[in-house]
């Protein structure tokens, strides 16, 4: 890696450099983005479902209001905030005013700035393992202690917390996928998410509930969020997998206070967002009629995807590969049963044209070696039953 | 200030929140933004120079094209950081390669994320007194100890930053706003700027030429860039002041090992920009026929502007105030010879319905009591003559 190899140490990156590199396991996904490689291993919506005809009729109004090409404020268009409000209170079941919300530059820039706002180097942080890349990234930068909880097909194991507490630990914030987890795909059952909101209070932590996906259920709503169950929780979502990545619209929702603090330190960050993007976005999300037929669409498809990769899964691979069943989101997660080791699987995958992302991307150590993580949403159908054959051809040469 | 006071010490903020607030200035202003005041000030760009058409015009263009909606590349869309390494060229005089350049969300993050990358806390860090209050804000965050050096009407101090390094400070980086100084108006001169580079190079230090206003020249272009000078320059810019702030597309441009860890602390923070203001700003920084053009409108109505304000000015206020003259960009900087608190004529000036900010909202401590930065760019000559008569009139009362 560069980043310490300068001549002269006067002009050395930061320390927090020291602990950041970029993984070679997305370096290799990089250089195998090749239109003749089918890849699994992406974690974008799929381009056909985002609306692109309403969102450029979106910009043309928006871009009659001469607001739309200029400064807006810090926490975000007025509008839009008023419109999360509304969203997040249907969720959580009770009020949520428009200061207890601040539009992010995608979630991921809310992550980064409660990361800011809530962290000294060297506090505590529990993160799922396997867990989000880009969360452990952003609590890494922070250089934070990170302590692992293991998932199993409820999400994480909230006893497994406990245990940790009980025996000491004191985090200063919890990190959850609560919906449709990346990358495990499972849900976070409604006792537990209780269990969690009732740590939170006894051990005095925050907990971030990172819920990108929970649109995205396939037959049933996901459990009510984190939030419904205590004041301790910071919620983050996005409109990145329900209209479209580009308009990089995330948000938070949660305690004023972390709000003030947030916006304060996004005004050092980058001023402010997107006047242009936050537009477009509160009049679509505004749009109840409209955004309710455009996620029952979403909806459909993906879980018919899900069907067909889960389906021609189990048909390669049989009892070799250990799945869940899946209720939403966007990904299914694999474990071989065989002894695999996904991450010499993928090379030889890559050699056949088809790409997954190996366990051992999201491991906080050195585990889930035998697990993969692989993203149903962006492609048919057909093109899924092909993926897992070139998969199985990729296993049978290893074998 | 409210984020000290969480109930229960594990749900304090960061240590670094500590050192931040919201200026009472800051407040002060955005409780005046009635439509009956006049405004000078703002940093905005004048709306009317915003070319909205062209805008709607390349943004559905762009959606024709399915990448427009997805995420992008975090170091920027790879046409546009092409057109920026070109743009930077043409500046510099020397190659600038794509991977030289990173496009952030607004020249702001770029700054952001440098104070990142490159600072560790209680390293030295040069800024200019009086300061952009936006980087003053970000090395107060990355807890970085500040150093002042004084502006006259060349620009930045050199000698003074020289005696500063003889006596055996060594910064981590200086910064500067070469053109155009915010809020001082000032342009760094020739020499100056080889004599900073100079420096660099001798003492070891990085040197930030945040340049967002380099472009709004009257007369005759800003001497070359600092970063023409020496390769330890890393230069800001962005499309805000020439195109749309709500593009939020500025860039960086500078050392490949900086941009390629700028780039690994982007992905935590945001993981990338929006594809599709990216494609727009690409578009029309693209298409020098029609920029050139713009660009000649703009200079030409800023510099009418600027004209009257300082006219005006010289009209009511005589030798009661010093003035530089004015040679681009959006403000003209005053002090204030007759003793006037600018603070206090604030108060009077919001109450006869005209706004500007005092000098000490720039400073690093309790420095230019009597200046004040006014914005010309935003307003009309005849409201400009109105709003310096408002001025009048809240002095003579202060009399």
């Amino acid at each position: 890696m560069p980043f310490d190899s300068f001549p002269g140490s006067s002009l050395a990156l930061s320390t927090r450099m020291a602990g950041l590199h970029s993984s070679a396991i997305r370096d290799l996904l990089t250089l195998t983005s090749r239109p003749e490689v089918v890849s699994l291993a992406g974690g974008l919506p799929a381009t056909e479902m985002i609306p692109a005809e309403r969102i450029s009729q979106a910009a043309t109004r928006a871009l009659q209001d001469p607001r739309a090409v200029q400064y807006g404020e810090t926490p975000g268009w007025a509008p839009l905030r008023e419109t999360v409000a509304a969203w997040e209170c249907e969720r959580i079941g009770r009020r949520v005013e428009t200061d207890e919300v601040v539009v992010t530059h995608g979630s991921q820039q809310a992550l980064s700035l409660l990361a800011q706002v809530l962290l000294d180097p060297g506090e505590a942080v529990v993160v799922e393992d396997p867990g989000y890349t880009g969360a452990l990234q952003v609590f890494r930068a922070a250089q934070a202690q990170l302590v692992p909880v293991a998932l199993d097909e409820n999400g994480m194991d909230t006893a497994a917390l406990e245990r940790v507490l009980a025996s000491g630990l004191r985090p200063k914030l919890v990190h959850t996928v609560s919906n449709f987890h990346n990358p495990r795909g499972v849900v976070l059952s409604a006792p537990r998410r209780a269990h969690l909101a009732h740590l939170a209070d006894r051990y005095g932590f925050w907990i971030i509930e990172d819920d990108p996906y929970g649109e995205l259920w396939f037959g049933t709503p996901a459990p009510v969020p984190v939030a419904a169950h205590s004041d301790r929780v910071i919620r983050l979502s996005s409109a990145s997998k329900v209209l479209a990545p580009a308009l990089r619209v995330g948000w938070l929702h949660g305690d004023r206070r972390v709000c003030e603090a947030v916006e304060l330190l996004k005004q050092g960050a980058d001023l402010c967002g997107s006047s242009l993007t936050q537009q477009i976005a509160a009049e679509l999300l505004g749009d109840r009629p409209w955004l309710s037929g455009h996620l029952d669409t979403i909806r459909t498809v993906y879980s018919g995807r899900a069907r067909a990769l889960l389906g021609a899964l189990e048909g390669a691979f049989g009892d070799r590969i250990a799945q869940a069943s899946v209720h939403g989101g966007m990904f299914c997660w694999i474990e071989f049963t065989d002894g695999t080791d996904t991450a010499v699987l993928l090379e030889a995958a890559v050699g056949r044209g088809v790409a997954f992302v190996p366990g051992s991307a999201f491991a906080l150590g050195s585990g889930h070696a035998h697990g993969a993580r692989l993203c149903f949403a962006t492609n048919s159908a057909q093109t899924l039953n092909e993926a897992v054959a070139r998969l199985a051809a990729a296993h049978r040469a290893l074998g």
